[in-house]
């Protein structure tokens, strides 16, 4: 037996192509109009700064590999990508991130209370495109991806409020299960478990059943929060475009973090702990460099992108079952490439 | 022409009756489910610390009243209470308030990065029971609500983002015309408009022109609002649950504050606004207290008293043409009523 032949740049293509269509479409439903400099400007910051239209890409190309149209798709597919947005901005608040797509982060640049609410507004935004869908889509359609959005939004709460949880806490003892189940919350569900799911049910005219999706949206998405996490450690800066290791100095409770804690000494564990449990602002660039060199001691960084790579394959698996049935071309070829894409992105 | 007899205990008694119905229902979307500590402990907190149901009731009251039953208005009306207390949340965030309700609020007692987050799922399950509209009500009629609360949110934050950032750049030169707009959106949208908006739509099936509905629900959300800011600094603490004179430490711009800034002498001007661009935590109780005195020497709060009064016989008016086709009732005496108790209320 042949191995399938790769396509490598199938993915960027795919990634360039629909980024550009979401883009365009996305910056209709951004208000040029009073308050600006207190709201609207807010609002358009973090699309505007780029991003490389994953959600969108993906929602898209699962609606054509499902036989829809374009146009009735793209609405959709750029509100996930306005909510994506909408909850970056809150995630940094909350993260007290100091960079994001290069740049200041929105609350660094304009204070925290206008930037919490410039995030519900946008939320708010994101639902503009799915009222629009009632012409095209229908009443019932229309609702389905109602439905899924909110579902969406919760799994992503929920995920969210345990990572932020075991920080405040300076939780330990937790095993690489747990962080994978938070994982499929707080990641999983908006970045490939969402896009997926409303890109099967406009494209099917929901006669696909969802449920299938959830091993492939859930090691894609997976295996993309490691890679996410891997980035902060060792990224390019401008191409990651916020701090690097600035994960460690949030606290944040990553899969690399969590196999360190299992293999080291009890010393070192209850430095880790000491160090993690400082406040924020008495974190230091020497705190992040000792925990990186205890990383790379008991190879946490080899670890995680093994785990990666078989939840890469996994996906790879999964996608190769499910879309099988689907009329060959290139969105069907941008689903079967986007795992191993995932994994070596930089 | 004989006054009409005034029946004063009607508020007092729909607000108690429909907002224990209210409250019976609102308590089955609040989860009993992990993640709790972090997430759903936070959610129910403020709805469970009471509240007047002013809300809901005014919905449910505005539905009957239209030929409504109750049953078919509930999950709508319920869903403004959650929204509110979602709201409410963020907004204590972004005001950095100390109280809520009597008790410390919500990010004071479990840091500002879950409360965020526990304000965002709010804002989520306050959607949960428009999807039940669905079964009930139809596609259409369903879509049609909450087409109206995404509206209503989006009013809300445009008002939020001009009440904040004029006191992040300490703005002063606000004319009382300013402060109304602005209230019509901070307050008026979701305190009174969207109750009102609801009510009407499921009461009549979508057969009345919520339009109709704007200077009455404007004039009496103003009165409200300003009876609020009123009770801010004049009302009885326990009652009022909020700490007393805390609109001034947040430097908030009520109708007395931009009155005393219209009437003040030049120097006193000058110190008011020097008073009010230091940080939030320079701000002193002997601050408070001068501006209060101020205040009371230049008229500002029986000015105001007098606005609130002005405002709630416009509504009171308003009130007496809309409402005049529909059925005499308790639900009817009740919306008649309203405008005299907002601005008797302690």
């Amino acid at each position: 037996m042949e191995a399938p032949s790769r396509d490598c740049r199938i993915v960027p293509e795919v990634l360039h192509d629909y980024g550009e269509l979401a883009r365009e479409v996305l910056c209709r439903y951004l208000p040029v109009r009073e308050p600006r400099r207190y709201l609207y400007d807010l609002v358009a910051d973090y699309p505007q700064r780029g991003g490389r239209m994953l959600r969108p890409s993906l929602c898209l190309a699962t609606a054509r590999a499902f036989g829809a149209r374009p146009e009735d798709v793209l609405p959709s597919a750029v509100s996930i990508e306005l909510l994506h947005n909408a909850l970056l901005i809150h995630d940094d608040v909350e993260d007290e991130s100091e960079e994001r797509r290069g740049r200041p982060t929105l609350h660094r640049e304009h204070g925290t209370a206008l930037a919490i609410n410039a995030g519900d507004t946008l939320v708010v935004l994101s639902l503009e495109p799915l009222f629009e869908n009632i012409a095209r889509l229908g009443s019932r359609l229309a609702l389905r991806v109602l439905e899924e959005t909110w579902r969406t939004a919760r799994e992503t709460a929920e995920g969210q409020a345990l990572d932020l949880g075991w920080r405040r806490d300076n939780v330990l003892d937790l095993s690489r299960d747990d962080y994978l189940r938070m994982v499929l919350r707080k990641t999983c569900w908006l970045t490939t478990l969402h896009p997926l799911r409303i890109g099967a049910l406009i494209g099917s005219r929901d006669g696909f059943d969802l449920e299938r999706l959830l091993r492939f949206g859930f090691f894609l998405g997976a295996a993309f929060q490691i890679q996410d996490d891997l980035l902060n450690l060792v990224g390019d800066p401008v191409r990651y475009g916020k701090e690097i290791g600035g994960d460690l100095l949030e606290g944040k409770r990553t899969l690399m973090l969590i196999y360190l804690l299992e293999r080291a000494l009890t010393g070192e564990r209850r430095q880790i702990h000491q160090l993690l449990g400082l406040p924020r602002e008495e974190r230091s660039p020497e705190m992040v460099t000792w925990i990186r060199k205890l990383m790379d001691h008991y190879g946490c960084i080899e670890h995680a992108r093994g785990v990666a790579h078989g939840l890469a394959g996994a996906a790879a698996h999964e996608a190769s079952l499910l879309f099988a049935g689907l009329p060959d071309g290139r969105d069907r070829r941008f689903l079967e490439e986007l795992p191993a894409w995932v994994i070596e992105r930089a």
